[in-house]
């Protein structure tokens, strides 16, 4: 009869420890996007799937959870095809909707579908989970959570700014020590254009990457297999040995690019940001990285990417410009920038640098010991006074043996257990332990607060 | 080409005003719940269906979202069901996977399979969506919110009573005025072994509940259409009439039932309850009702229901003890108590009575003019000072009309405008509009934190 309880693979439960966790990288970084002046939106789980097919390429498609429609979902469909075992053609006569995929797409459908109430700038943020059909592995999850901070409608390089002082802002808080990595698209589009080569952007940033690795001469051999002309590798020597201050990349780039309208505005761009930059006095690391080439299909502007400097764990943040989110849904002209912390991989990094803090104001602090009678209707009104001091404090339900009492408040992480029997009664006190050091000593209610407060 | 964006009926896009309201409800049940030392999980939106077919009843189960398996999922449908278009019977076998319908089956599903990770008592929250493909209508969504607390692994009537101090205490917070309404299955139970008609419970409580409106007679007609004989009638009159203090109720129910060890018990039971409510002296109206009959089918014991005085809206609250959760998942003997919080039934409510605080932790605070060059950056610095206060504010991105500048301020309902031209910046000042009164002030940057924090 019972059944073993499981559930779909490439998903997740989260437990008390993991969310009190989660609900901190969380938290940190929604305070820091409404400090900025940004304000969340929540859009539906399930999209139509006008809505979502056709925005992630051929093999995002079929990475998309379909809905069943509900009722007598096989009327409608094609008995040919259903005999023919049809599933992609049958697939649109009887599921309409899907899953969310991505935070981007539901957020350009959500600012054309309510335009008229939005006042541009229009700065939001989004945290909520996506859904993939991915084949599940370490790290890679059919469920995650996406934190998106965007602004659209603005064309200003402020908003580039604001994006790297929030990075900043989220990081500092964190305690993670990070470098971002910032390019713009229309640099790696006026490198393109100067050796008139637009096709091979991406194979020119994946051998300038391995420089350090293979060196100068292996990587002007890969880029010559790739198809690159003589003449060519030659006029990029300057970009491929790029290096020093991010002033001095920006100084060598607006030479070896004079000749590209694209790539000065690029240049230009880029300076800008961090003249800005410059003036705020941040305490991140900002490093002009040309081999950063995320987003290639839909960034136009700025590009960025920030690294843990202590775990080797890829990107845990990135982003960029992109000129034209919303046009897919008929609104034109709406430029946006925006970037996205990956929640996962900054948990792993927090997790396995030990930086979560051990007193987090989510948990209990302290746990009474329930010895029953008038004990227990003592050790209520205790907890009154605690709790209308804001500390999260409870009483074990059942009066029953110490021992199991303790186990728990053990296995719970709390850190203080109060004891009160006749004795603490009559002397209007607590016995308050000390879960970690094992001191025990006999308080005042006000002292007890002083005591068990973060 | 653009298609003209929606969502599937049903679902809703929250903005921003929405989302910044509904927070604050799901902060303040959240900070109650952590005070009493409940912690959150969280569950997959995704379930087995095995998890989920059968725990709702045959309705249950047409309502559940199904999702459609991924690649070539007709692969292994059977052919001749596929010709005859069997849609329930052909659904096995192209779908494994389902969104959740409520909070209480991934629960049980969670407790059962982490059962050796969990340290009992286990006192847990969750606010998550759940899904159901009902016909929509007002204020009835395809996709909602559930705030459930419960409390698995106890016995305990303390638990019962934790959870009235936490609907105490939530409302109190919410400024919501509520009155709890109170009932046990085990007294139904009894009512209805005293008179041997265990399958009338639901009639007799229809019934007695319609008092007010058509007396006495009327109700004991509409008993005897019924089918309770004119003894049984007579027996359960001090039950329908049933009135005064909660003792007096008490008092009377202990005399009807004495023939009934269950009903006995559940008089007892409630008893306890209001004992320690008396001790606790809590500000909440609680009521004996014994018309409160939810969950018949898996409530045992405490049956609560809240309702809001100021507002005619149904129950905004409700939950109960039920003695078998896990069974069904093959751990027998766990007895658990809980509450679920209606936040779409609590957002109209405090909505329609204007009970939401203007000034939000999360809202923005104050935006400067952008009046581009110099005066943005000695914006930006003031900002800098601003935000370390821990204010949220916002310079406009790009120096365009004031006329603009100052109608975006005003949609986001922004209270403080900042402004700083030469003159300001020659003083180290900055001048501050009230948006609300138009004052116009020139203050430093200390008193500008004072002014415009909340």
């Amino acid at each position: 009869m019972a059944q073993k309880p499981s559930i779909p693979k490439g998903t997740r439960d989260f437990s008390p420890v993991e969310m009190v966790k989660r609900n901190y990288i969380f938290d940190t970084v929604k305070s820091v996007f409404q400090k900025y002046g940004y304000l969340p939106i929540e859009t539906p789980a399930m999209e139509n799937l006008s809505t979502l097919l056709g925005k992630y390429g051929e093999e995002g498609d079929k990475l998309l959870f379909k809905i069943l429609n509900s009722g007598d979902y096989l009327k409608k469909a094609d008995d040919g095809l259903l005999a023919e075992k049809a599933s992609n053609k049958v697939m649109s006569q009887i599921s309409e909707k899907g899953l969310r995929y991505d935070l981007t797409v539901p957020f350009a459908r959500f600012v054309v579908q309510h335009q008229n109430e939005i006042s541009f700038p229009f700065k939001r943020y989004q945290i909520q989970p996506v859904w993939r059909a991915d084949r599940p592995q370490k790290g890679r999850y059919r469920e995650f959570f996406q934190c998106d901070v965007d602004v659209v409608g603005s064309n200003s390089l402020l908003n580039e700014v604001e994006l790297i002082q929030i990075v900043d802002e989220v990081y500092r808080l964190l305690n993670i020590n990070v470098v971002l990595k910032l390019n713009n698209r229309k640099i790696l589009s006026g490198i393109a254009e100067i050796i008139d080569a637009s096709d091979k952007i991406v194979d020119i940033t994946v051998a300038i990457d391995k420089l350090d690795k293979i060196g100068l001469d292996k990587v002007n051999e890969e880029l010559a297999s790739k198809g690159l002309s003589a003449e060519a590798i030659d006029t990029i020597q300057p970009i491929i040995m790029l290096s020093g201050t991010n002033r001095e990349k920006v100084a060598k780039l607006r030479e070896v690019l004079a000749s590209s309208e694209i790539g000065l505005k690029g240049v230009d761009e880029l300076e800008v940001v961090l003249n800005y930059l410059d003036v705020l006095k941040l305490d991140l690391e900002v490093e002009l990285d040309l081999t950063l080439a995320r987003g290639l299909n839909y960034y136009t502007g700025a590009i960025f990417e920030v690294k843990a400097r202590d775990v080797a764990i890829g990107s845990i943040t990135g982003g960029g410009r992109y000129d034209d989110l919303t046009g897919i849904f008929g609104l034109k002209d709406v430029s946006g920038v925006g970037i996205s912390f990956g929640a996962d991989r900054i948990y792993d990094v927090m997790n396995q640098l030990e930086l979560f803090p051990k007193a987090d104001g989510a948990k209990t602090r302290a746990m009474f010991v329930n010895f029953g009678g008038e004990d227990e209707l003592y050790a209520l009104q205790i907890l009154n006074e605690v709790r209308k001091a804001g500390i999260n404090a409870e009483l074990f339900p059942d009066a029953v043996k110490m021992k199991k009492q303790m186990n728990y408040a053990n296995k719970k992480e709390i850190p203080f257990v109060l004891l009160a029997g006749e004795e603490e009664r009559k002397a209007n006190t607590v016995t308050v332990k000390n879960m970690e050091s094992g001191e025990q000593s006999q308080l005042t209610v006000d002292e007890l607060i002083k005591v068990i407060s973060i």
